[in-house]
């Protein structure tokens, strides 16, 4: 049993890319190679709280994943990050525990960052300007993943919290961007033509006035029934709807709302990893504009722990 | 976070009792003081195996846990045993990570052997001969956990592997009984007032024409939805039907059977935390046939896991 602990996994982190690998999950996944039953989900009043059990395997490869990651929103009361959680590999073959990742839920928000670059690389035409909603931690990772794809610097930010939105703009300026605050969508949307909606909001915040032709949007920040970002109309307007994982989107996320309001059908919906697999499916003219909905599936995780897993072994055995 | 291995585990088991704390859990589950969700499955086709993810906790407790449990029936093979698992304990205010039990399933085990126990105390007239059908860990830790409730030491055994057997009734020789091997469980059925099954048979073993009135019936092998020990008819010839949790046994082991057969309907059961909080509840005349099933319930779980890691946080500080 190695147990890894998040320094040892944030060096892994930062000698190696797992965007290949992450991508390659996807496709596993929709191509039905994969077994990923539904989340599993425990509640919390009294503080709120919120844990996600994720879980899974690739068919044919070694291990299989369970990922617990939990957000309890007052932990800063307490000195603690919001996001706890670790993820855990077990031989598929015997069920023997074969490692603990101690991340603390960050695998969760690279593996999410990692999602964002390969949507933005897939669907986005010449980025012009990137426009980020929300200010935590995915509105800043998603912009660093996108550094080494797109010589694009300027970025407009939005956020209800206006000391954090300038915290958050100069953690960005850091990274390297030209970080402009946005007051209100309305105005970023004007201008961006790659926006990612990085909030936890449960009311949406961007709607159909909003689109323009050619731009594309990835909303992460919902992933449970009551989480939602894009207002009625915003996913019918769009020319592709791409889902991370269409089962899981049917009750999770924007487009679960979408669907429950008939507003679109399951058929109006194509998977990420179809796309990856045969990128004649995805954005088809300049005009287009692309939706796509990330929930966060378990085959990231899997995916993202495995790859982890496999290169702490191989820097041990060369010690 | 404390690491507490399974030689650990073993040891805190032996110095202390369960019992209590356990069915305290079963009667806050009854009482609706737990948030235990539905269990999560994982399944594997080759090898077979078959996972198991239970979680949840009781209400103003200090953690919650979530246990993963494993079974791969060819395990033997490699020189490992079939069950697999460890348990995890987070704070219920926070999301941190507290303990991590390696007891490689052995507490499911435990609990599971508590849980019958409880049965035998709470449901059994006075005890003649006890049956035990199967001779796996459970056939065994049965009897065990029964040594110190009756001064019974009567057995009769049946299994389908007469070399298995007969290796279990040595064991079970040494624990201090006298086992007799039954040719059928018809023979066994006329002697036992208390039968325990605790095999993992797709095929019902136990039927109608077995029962004798008095009779205690615990049946704790079926778990998932595929594997059954009785047959048709009967629970419904039974004055008490007890399950560990009623929404559990609508979609696992006997009752469910008997639910889609239609031959008894939800309000003919009654929850065995229910019971051990009231107990007038429980069997009403000598002559009653009563039956138990038990699925397991995630707050054994979260019990057991509790209590051994405030006894080991205990032992440690007492150094």
């Amino acid at each position: 049993l190695y147990i890894i602990t998040k320094p040892e996994i944030i060096k892994i982190l930062n000698k190696h890319q797992f965007e290949n690998r992450v991508k390659k999950g996807f496709i596993s996944y929709s191509k039905k190679q994969a077994v990923i039953p539904p989340v599993g989900e425990l509640l919390f009043k009294e503080p709120p709280g919120e844990v996600h059990i994720k879980y899974g395997y690739i068919i044919n490869e070694k291990y299989y994943v369970i990922k617990i990651a939990s957000g309890f929103p007052r932990n800063g009361e307490i000195g603690l990050t919001n996001s706890q959680g670790i993820m855990l590999l077990f031989n598929q073959k015997s069920g023997e525990i074969e490692s603990i990742l101690l991340d603390d839920g960050y695998l969760t928000d690279i593996r999410t960052a990692i999602a964002g670059k390969i949507c933005a690389k897939q669907f986005t035409n010449d980025i012009k300007t990137i426009g980020i909603i929300g200010n935590g931690i995915q509105a800043r990772l998603q912009l660093k993943y996108l550094l080494d794809y797109t010589p694009c610097r300027d970025v407009m930010i939005w956020g209800r919290n206006l000391g954090h939105l300038k915290q958050y703009k100069k953690s960005i300026e850091k990274l390297g961007f030209n970080a402009k605050i946005a007051s209100s969508i309305s105005k970023l949307s004007d201008i961006c033509n790659l926006i990612i909606l990085t909030t936890s909001s449960k009311k949406p915040l961007l709607f159909k006035e909003h689109l323009k032709p050619g731009m594309h949007i990835t909303a992460l920040g919902a992933d449970t029934k009551l989480k939602r970002e894009l207002g009625p109309g915003v996913l019918s307007s769009a020319d592709l709807i791409i889902a991370d994982s269409i089962e899981q989107c049917k009750i999770r996320g924007e487009i679960s709302h979408s669907l429950n309001e008939g507003e679109i059908s399951i058929n109006d919906i194509v998977e990420l990893g179809n796309i990856l697999d045969n990128t004649s499916m995805g954005r088809k003219h300049e005009n287009d504009i692309t939706i796509a909905d990330l929930t966060g599936v378990a085959v990231q995780d899997v995916s993202i722990a495995s790859k982890i897993f496999e290169l702490y072994l191989k820097s041990i055995n060369e010690i």
